[in-house]
């Protein structure tokens, strides 16, 4: 094995080069730790970085490879875990007081999927204090900070997980996402993230948000490194009440086969209304490369967004309250205090109009159901602007003025209440260099088909930089 | 074709009598107009006889089986239908002013099931309004009243059809089943009443109370007949979104296999405290004779059951008056005074509470479900007392004062909280002639077992009388 001159760019390449011994897990570990003292300071991505124990994984990963031990597609290559995903012997914070030396006595079935596949953990990601906020700066452990401009947001909540992807301090980690907290980090940031269809991935040991509304997912620097991860990761699990029956598949086999002949739908209000100049701009360049492509593009409508994205907001803060209700009757002061301050808006909420959020469910899944049926995927912007200052609380969109917070969710957060898998992919950046993200929609269980889009995409755009 | 000297006892040997031509679907159709004519009048079971059309139906199924032409299983069979399920040119009322005039423009899926298998509509059955009640005497169209004693009450909602089945005015009836709608009636009059697997059987056109607790069912004389009507009724509806997948399977396919080398689970508590004497004897009879059988008892435990029922009945409150609220706003006045300051109730619930039930609702169904490992079925019995006066708000129950509310929905709302289903039988009278119900309750989509464990129990102690 040889000493890594330059790291591969992608977990694919990576963990090629670990299968045909070119490289050698623990001196890219080694490299990786290296990175992450030199430039987390600034970043803030990781809570934990678990140095000591990840170089042991590393040269066990390495001596099985050496025996042609393999344990799965992932051997020896090192991953990330938003700091909310339980890891056993391994402090998880849930970026809070309240579990600042929280140890977990067993691993959430993703970290545990991770590890029989072979891949090594670097770290804990930075989370905004217990996923509940989309900008990433509101963490026990302070804020994470944006790559691209270190005076921005990552974007949250799975903030530690796209800054440290983005920054190459990591080939891939999981975040988690209930109202948009893996596409939000991953467009602000510049990275691939994906929301797979609710039920795919299992939550258990992954501390809940909004049990109805939370799914897991990975973030990645390509769509084939994406798909690779979900190949690990989905899976019927019984411990999950929320995780359905569904045969495992390989998520990577249409990547290669391109769009010709496909049709991608563009929502044709909603999704395009108040958008910032730019990101708009971006966005609608991407409509242009499909058709260069030869995939068709045709306007579709669906209706009840706005009914649809406030029904998603009422159950997420009904469920948020639930989920913390006992810690704040105990000990409010631990809390942060914007964080507090939106828990407690929960409380006063009626039952009567969350049972009505759940009907608004129904018919929002047969409307997004009714767009995608003369078409592959759906594209809109994974958000209307890019990165905001650390602490801004407002935004101007074409002098229309939006609280941060709801102008970041608008976008992703409909599919959290409909369920459908939707993918957010870098999509060039703003003047000053800011990344913006475009997101595709699916159909249930049909995330192969985003990643196809979203490949021939990439491949179309960055070329041999995506591979 | 012959007149019916004597009606066949059971739906079953009815509509064999037409396959065999040896009863004529007009002349038995024209019989049971004739007893509906002299009876309801004291039981008021019925809203509305369709009596011309009925005699139409009858007319035309008798022509078919004439020219051997036979639509199905319930050919010429005549029918009831809870009047809150949708007929097409038939009125349809809820039990209520608001709709007294209302005619839908299409039939339920069950109705049109019921049709499509050669059923002949005889009449919409009383309901309690808007089925929002387990008493059966608060609808816009005078309360229903029980055969064994008309001073008492029906129970309810669907009091309608389980008077009427238990008169012998019909040979079967459809009810619903939100928090024991369909049990609750069949125990009180003595029928037998199925609440099936929630999903199992379509909603479509059936007026909602409880969204995620509403269950439609057949309440019968016998339960080879209520397998016959649930054989017809079960299937995936694509326009249910509660709707399940489930392949056609024949419920009386194990009717005569008997119980010998089965098990009986009997829950310890809850189920058994706080019963009537008498009411308490007659279900524990029930465990002898399955013991007689040839089938093992066993206790098992089924831990916060009250906690479920408390679920339950919050999720029932939310939802009922979400599904009311503009009208409770326009026109207060037009509700019963009862059901409207029960619907009232729901108003001031909290969506937080109503997440966290939904949180016990899985909890819930995980532990019926370890309940139910080892054992076939669960015997309680359906309801702690035997039927009310009209008009009764409080009972009596060994020195415990409770509502008659919550009294007759105590043991059946939990499993309308689990979805799992739930078979009332009668098992014997108290002193002054009042029927008894035990429940057995089963694994999802395991109705089957539920019949064969029920039939096995009616021929033991009815023997000839009950086929």
């Amino acid at each position: 094995m040889t000493a890594p001159e330059e790291l591969p760019r992608s977990l694919t390449d990576l963990a090629r080069a670990f299968r045909e011994k070119r490289l050698s897990p623990v001196e890219v570990v080694g490299a990786l730790l290296g990175r992450i003292e030199d430039e987390d300071e600034a970043l803030n991505a990781f809570i934990t970085v678990t140095g000591e124990r990840a170089l042991e994984e590393a040269a066990r990963a390495e001596a099985e490879i050496l025996a042609e031990r393999y344990r799965g597609p992932l051997h020896g290559v090192p991953v990330g875990l938003k700091d909310l995903i339980y890891t056993r012997g391994v402090r998880t914070t849930m970026g809070s007081a309240f579990f600042k030396d929280f140890v977990p006595d067993h691993d959430a079935t993703v970290a545990a999927k991770l590890e029989e596949a072979g891949a090594v953990l670097v770290g804990k990601t930075n989370t905004h204090e217990f996923a509940y906020g989309p900008t990433g700066d509101r963490s026990y452990f302070g804020p994470t900070r944006n790559p691209h401009d270190p005076a921005r947001i990552s974007g949250g909540s799975s903030g530690g997980s796209a800054s440290a992807v983005a920054a190459k301090l990591l080939y891939g980690s999981l975040g988690s996402d209930t109202g948009g907290s893996v596409r939000i980090p991953a467009a602000l940031c510049g990275v691939v993230g994906m929301k797979p269809t609710f039920g795919r991935v299992s939550k258990r040991g992954v501390f809940p948000l909004s049990w109805t509304l939370d799914h897991v997912g990975p973030i990645t620097r390509t769509v084939e490194d994406n798909a690779l991860l979900l190949n690990v990761l989905a899976g019927h699990d019984p411990a999950d009440p929320y995780s359905v029956r569904r045969s495992a598949e390989d998520f990577a086999r249409n990547l290669r086969r391109g769009v010709r002949g496909g049709a991608v739908g563009v929502p044709g209000d909603f999704y395009f209304e108040h958008v910032g100049a730019e990101v708009g701009e971006r966005v609608r360049e991407t409509i242009e490369v499909f058709q260069t492509l030869g995939a068709s593009v045709r306007v579709v409508g669906i209706p009840h967004l706005w009914e649809t994205l406030k029904a998603q907001r009422l159950t997420l803060a009904a469920e948020a309250y639930a989920v913390h209700e006992e810690r704040l009757q105990r000990e409010p002061e631990r809390f942060d205090v914007e964080v507090r301050e939106r828990l407690m808006e929960g409380e006063r909420l009626k039952a009567h109009h969350y049972a009505s959020a759940q009907q608004v469910k129904l018919r929002a899944k047969d409307e997004f159901g009714r767009a995608l049926e003369g078409v592959d995927v759906l594209l809109t912007p994974t958000l209307p602007i890019a990165a905001t200052l650390i602490d801004q609380k407002e935004t101007d969109i074409g002098g229309y003025d939006e609280s941060v917070r709801s102008a970041l969710t608008r976008f992703t957060g409909p599919t959290n209440h409909t369920g459908f898998p939707s993918l957010s992919i870098p999509c060039g950046s703003t003047a000053s260099g800011l990344p913006v993200g475009m997101q595709l929609i699916g159909r249930p269980f049909d995330e192969a088909t985003l990643y196809r889009f979203g490949r021939a995409y990439e491949e179309a755009v960055v070329g041999d930089r995506a591979r």
